[in-house]
């Protein structure tokens, strides 16, 4: 057969772009004849539209052409996935009161602004994630629209599944996520032999947890699934499906292992995040249960007591400490290069399929992109 | 032509609630695969989509029926509306912060309760809010999917357009009303000529405002929408759709009126709300809007100060003393009769489509049932 070819990412972010802004700038315009109100609720889907990585569009993308795809309105699918992930941000943002997203306000904070410069009657903080929440719904809808109209076959069953599959592990993920910040740890404070062990139990259920929660959330919803979802569009048979998540699935969690890292330990002029953010907010990762497992009760616990409630630049400071000198950023990045190393195994496989040189450095430029980053 | 045959409700709503039940119980099982916790998420769905009145599943369906179409598929899309709906209502009870819901606890309060009950850590209506942002996005997908594998050519030009119109009317409706409720009226407090135009304006602001929201967010959204959407599905031409919203807007908008009148004047025992649910939350209903232009001003002022800021019994039964004393309670109630006149002298005209005697009467106590209830 014919090798297949990968298009090229500057090319499927420029049509994928194209169809947001469309797709976009169309919403505005039909709500514009409803009400003049009607720009405050799009204007700010359109300026969170235009920013973002595409990860999910090239992973949709490329999945298709994988299977031998070639129609351009492969671009409506791609797009659509980058709508499903605005929308998810949009509420994930309010629900762990993110101040900044791609190193602007977050939608919610921009309706909050809206509040206050005009004067409204009422709390602007309640105002504006009111507002996101419906922003995020309507966001959720045109992802929806844009992918039924894609002229594509997306009413075949394979289809159907691989999507169902794409927005219920988002959302269950994030639904384990909420969960799991609000766990209890409820260990006394003591150095004995029994309490240095239940840290190293806490430890390891966080590492468990925080891995289950990365996997759903981000992994399967971020890489793994929109590459299953464009293969499914492209008619891909279960073998060369069970392949490509080899690939994809140990990608994924490199990629949030990574992006967990640099929560902590990334410079906020490239990540556009403040310095500390995952810290300050108290988020469980598996880079706090690497600590967990390998710190000292005192220090343990003071870990635990301070995350999500750090006041000074010193207990911040004192936090990022802990996590290099406890040997958990060490553990951590060596869990990362084990994934990415499982993931490249799986690309090599992937040859079988009739990848070429030019398919699969096209693959490992993306997965490097995904891991290798300081945004 | 043969004459156009409407099922009955009973048969409808056992058909829609049947599809509901197997989609919903098929993503328990689904997310039971994934972890124990996925039941959490569920369950609170399956519970809160047994419930409703089924009035926009009703609409679809008839919709359909009405162009001739005879497929029980529809069962499909008019249960896909409904789960639109539930998670429409899920974010909707957040924004209001709503306890209850259909006579039982709203999803957020579910959640809210979960967590006190298990002892997890952080604010329990934080948890409850964030949880069923998640649960309602959840329904959303859900609601999508089941559109997607109706069956129906559900990706002709005119399904989406009615699809589209559908959800963009909710959330706009919804941003409409949530923008609404943060207006401010700084009238001074004086019993000046200037003042009391002052306040009739605001009055008509309010009913203006008021009679937007309720026509996106209930009127298009819940009736005339749903039964655009089904009619698109049997292949309706323009004339027809254009008769068919003559009724069902109207109706839309009497439905809602009803339904205001309902939140002030109910019994609670009836309506499954606290009683002046909608006066201690501080609507600003079409109601409030018509005692706004018929009080006089130190009322007015009154009214305006205490409305969401009920602190006492005697504070409410003197609110619903002034809107009846007003005579806005009397001038709503015009309102409504008015709309509902327009709605069945729409229907008239639809006989002129091949609607027989049977049909005429489905739809005239479809329209009753909407409007003449006190639940």
């Amino acid at each position: 057969m014919d090798a297949l070819r990968l298009s090229e990412p500057a090319h499927i972010i420029a049509q994928v772009d194209s169809v947001l802004n469309s797709q976009l700038t169309g919403q505005a315009e039909l709500l514009g004849t409803y009400s003049p109100v009607a720009a405050e609720l799009v204007t700010p889907l359109i300026d969170f539209c235009s920013g973002g990585k595409r990860i999910r569009a090239l992973a949709a993308w490329w999945g298709y052409e994988l299977t031998g795809g070639t129609s351009p309105q492969i671009a409506h699918i791609a797009a659509s996935v980058e709508l499903l992930h605005a929308a998810a941000l949009i509420h994930d943002d309010i629900i762990d009161k993110s101040a900044t997203r791609r190193g602007q306000p977050s939608t919610h904070a921009v309706f909050t602004d809206l509040h206050r410069r005009q004067g409204l009657s009422g709390s602007s903080e309640e105002f504006g994630a009111s507002a996101a929440i419906v922003a995020g719904d309507l966001c959720l809808g045109l992802s929806e629209s844009l992918f039924t109209t894609s002229a594509l076959d997306v009413t075949q069953p394979p289809v159907v599944h691989a999507h169902d599959a794409l927005r219920r592990d988002v959302m269950f993920g994030q639904y384990l996520d909420i969960r799991m910040q609000a766990a209890t740890f409820p260990v006394k404070y003591s150095a004995s032999a029994e309490v240095v062990a239940g840290y190293r139990e806490i430890g390891t259920f966080v590492v468990d947890r925080a891995m289950e929660v990365l996997t759903y959330k981000s992994a399967k919803y971020s890489v793994e699934q929109p590459f299953a979802l464009g293969a499914a569009i492209g008619g891909a048979g279960d073998a060369f499906l069970r392949a490509l998540a080899a690939f994809t699935l140990p990608l994924g969690q490199a990629f949030q292992l990574k992006d967990d890292e640099l929560g902590v330990f990334g410079n906020p002029s490239t990540t556009g995040k403040p310095a500390g953010d995952d810290l300050r907010s108290g988020k469980k990762t598996v880079l706090v249960g690497l600590a967990l497992q390998r710190l000292a009760p005192t220090e343990a616990r003071w870990l635990l007591d301070h995350l999500g409630a750090v006041t000074t630049e010193d207990d911040l400071a004192t936090m990022v400490s802990l996590l290099e000198t406890s040997g958990a950023h060490a553990a951590h990045t060596d869990l990362m290069e084990a994934k990415l190393s499982e993931s490249f195994a799986a690309l090599d496989e992937l040859r079988a399929f009739g990848l070429d040189d030019a398919a699969m450095g096209t693959l490992r430029a993306y997965a490097e992109r995904l891991t290798r980053r300081n945004t």
